[in-house]
């Protein structure tokens, strides 16, 4: 046996390595404002500071963490930069990461009950919590018809119930087939939705794209009549994704209006809240959840704005058979007595993969450490921040708010128009002190600033504000 | 701004949390032989042992840390137990637990180059190491037409291959429509693959499930048989999952002979070869890979045996474009100069997700400190284990070989039938030394022994044997 000795580490080794490499993310925390934040090398500037080959004898671990400060370090775009406004932000709070640690350091899988009871029931838990902590539908909690599943993403959030709706529609009648199937969406719905519908096997002929509103959200009766034309056309109505917190405004789609229309014609309402929904934990933002009591589904992302890493989006659905029927399948070298009582969930059934990670510990790591109270304040913390950037920008002449704030979303311009804009944003995300995004709203090139990043202070906000100020000159 | 003031970890005081995780990570990596491998809690037991409603103020993350040793960990199944032999393992070795937590501390998003270069780049790179080092078709390489990715799972790689190959499939005439096409696996294929085909949406009677041989490998004349027939009826025969290492026994599909029937009926052949993938690390069992140059699709798993967490599971593709088209979408709020100048990858396009890790760290991690004889020598370690395992039922009068031995899974059962073996294995299950699971060959009950976690050594071995020999009486 003896040339077959791998060189594992061992407990008191990995601990020794262990305390190297929390140091190097505190003092990658210590230091992270002194980086770019948008990273400003060139591409192919980091494969190729790199050996092409692999190394045939294993290196000391010190070489490994030197290459990380000198080559990795340089080549990334720092979302956990207090100066981060970009997209939405993806948080990685302390809790959160050791939460995510101890799911790398269990290995266990979590794709039925029995391969790890622990991991299937603290999921269920926690998603019960959630229920509570953000105001959610009663019947979404794990005891009701409902329930709720950790997905990865809001992408497989969407694909699950385009699959879980197309497998409803097609059990009304069974001569039919997908490519009566009609979807709807709207040209500010996250293009996950439709790349979803177009895995789940739906034709772009088959996806509507509704008219929208003054303020980018779908107009109801827009969809009303566009379900009658396909039903008088003979396609089956069978999706509609809408949205709380668009990506480019953060439009709020009328739920309870679609969900009216959708419920006399036995259309899935699927509810996008990737970003927005997190802000539901403030009882001052139940609003934004008007009308999802009657949708079918419905996803938050923690991973975006509660504090908690990627991946981790929550998806609840009203109806668990809808969703299980549809996505489970078990071989026989799955078969278990636990599965066969009935008894349990096997999240593996509620969702596109098989695998799946200890996911619910960094969720459970972060409400356990906050508390509710604390996730509160860390939303209105946000909120304050934007609402003092959004006051800068009007105390301004040379911008203007585009858009009505919406949370903690300012989307603005340069009065001289798209191409000083463009300008604008492109100069300061090269400087490197901040970064931020555009989007395009009614040919409008519009600059969206977000503060959303966990350690954003008023004073990174008055520097931020700095930036432009020196750049509209 | 005082009141709304989340208790955030500072620098500091994430350093010293991540010390007492640390010690906690490698102090149940110390006691893992303590606990009964798999869990014997019953179901609702840990769910009602926590509170059901979260707490209001934060907690000390000591209590945290407290429930993990007292309520989480008794509800483990533990795959990182040397004891574990059950499924395929799934790995968490010391550096690549290490890896993935540097990934949480990062907390970037990969779906962009843009959005932080070193992921995309990174990946990119350990991707091209990985050819080499398993000795895939030299086009796998990023830099020829071919080029690798990391999803989460097997499950990821045959619904994106899948997708691709409905693509290209009804790329060739604009009036079919996804049901007239045809896709082929057989009775041991992974139950993913029928998965992602329901998935993409294609029906029941769209599947074919082809005949295997003595050894449950596909024939491949039966498969040519089945596409004729599909052609003459109209259909178009779209795609074929075959499989180099099937769950039950580790058949093998004889891919050149599949993909050669394939490419005369232009049919994408994805190959899944998840679990014995990590086994071509060794040159001795390249020939594993006999006929995958010819393929479109290709994936493994170093999440499963080749000491990466999950999820790491390496998909490549012949022609990068059959990929990228079928799954790129770009709104404008994702555009970026990068993008628009061809010379990067965008990962997001490759996968069904739009957000993603920075996967690529863990194995760059693995392969950096075991170097590439170091894997090999794992690999070797696990083969021996299952030889002496196979010698030792060999050489006993109650038990038999049930199918010859494919690398490390040795199927046996007990002489007097399926009862007697199913009463054995539940029993075994049932005391927690030891841990396996079983499949049905041929309508027999087998156990599947699979000498494969990290910290398996021959001594386990022996003592594994010694509970089948007392059950046996």
């Amino acid at each position: 046996m003896s040339k077959n000795n791998p060189k594992h580490l061992n407990p008191e080794q990995f601990r020794q390595k262990g305390y190297q490499m929390v140091d190097l993310i505190a003092d990658y925390m210590q230091n992270i404002e002194q980086y770019p934040v948008l990273s400003q090398v060139e591409p192919g500037e980091v494969y190729s500071s790199l050996p092409t080959r692999p190394p045939e004898q294993g290196e000391l671990f010190q070489n490994v963490l030197n290459d990380v400060n000198s080559k990795i370090i340089p080549g990334l775009t720092h979302w956990q930069s207090p100066n981060f406004y970009g997209y939405f932000p993806t948080h990685a709070s302390g809790p959160s990461i050791l939460g995510d640690f101890l799911s790398s350091g269990f290995g266990i899988q979590g794709m039925l009950w029995s391969t790890s009871p622990a991991c299937t029931e603290l999921e269920t838990l926690v998603l019960d919590w959630m229920v509570d902590i953000a105001g959610l539908p009663e019947h979404f909690h794990s005891s009701r018809s409902g329930g709720g599943v950790i997905q990865d993403s809001a992408s497989s959030a969407a694909l699950c119930a385009a699959v879980a709706a197309r497998e409803k529609a097609l059990s009304f009648d069974s001569k039919r087939n997908i490519t009566d199937l009609t979807a709807y969406i709207s040209g500010h719905t996250h293009s996950s939705a439709e790349k979803s519908l177009k895995i789940a096997g739906f034709r772009d002929e088959q996806i509507r794209r509704l008219n929208v509103d003054d303020s980018f959200a779908i107009k109801g009766d827009d969809f009303a009549r566009r379900v009658k034309i396909d039903i008088d056309n003979g396609f089956i109505p069978a999706f509609i994704c809408a949205t709380i917190g668009t990506t480019s405004s953060l439009a709020i789609d009328p739920i309870r209006e679609i969900s009216e229309v959708a419920s006399k014609n036995q259309i899935w309402v699927h509810v996008d809240a990737a970003y927005a929904g997190s802000a539901t934990v403030c009882p001052e933002f139940r609003n934004l959840l008007d009308g999802v009591e009657l949708v079918d589904s419905y996803c938050f992302n923690p991973h975006k704005w509660l504090l908690t890493n990627f991946d981790s989006d929550l998806f609840y659905v009203a109806n668990k058979p809808d969703l299980v029927n549809a996505l489970t399948i078990t071989p026989e070298y799955l078969r278990n007595k636990a599965t066969e009582s009935g008894q349990v969930f096997d999240y593996s059934g509620w969702q596109i993969s098989l695998g799946r990670r200890f996911r619910s510990l960094k969720l459970w790591f972060v409400i356990r450490h906050y508390g509710v109270e604390g996730l509160r304040a860390h939303i209105r913390k946000h909120i304050e921040l934007a609402e003092h950037f959004e006051s800068l920008v009007e105390s301004n002449s040379s911008y203007e708010i585009f858009h009505p704030r919406v949370l903690n979303l300012v989307c603005f311009r340069h009065k001289d128009g798209n191409e000083k804009t463009k300008q604008i944003l492109e100069k300061i995300n090269s400087e490197g002190k901040i970064f931020l995004t555009h989007t395009i709203l009614d040919d409008m090139y519009v600059m969206r600033f977000v503060p959303g990043a966990i350690h954003t202070e008023m004073r990174h906000i008055d520097s931020a504000w700095a930036e432009f100020v020196k750049a509209a000159v």
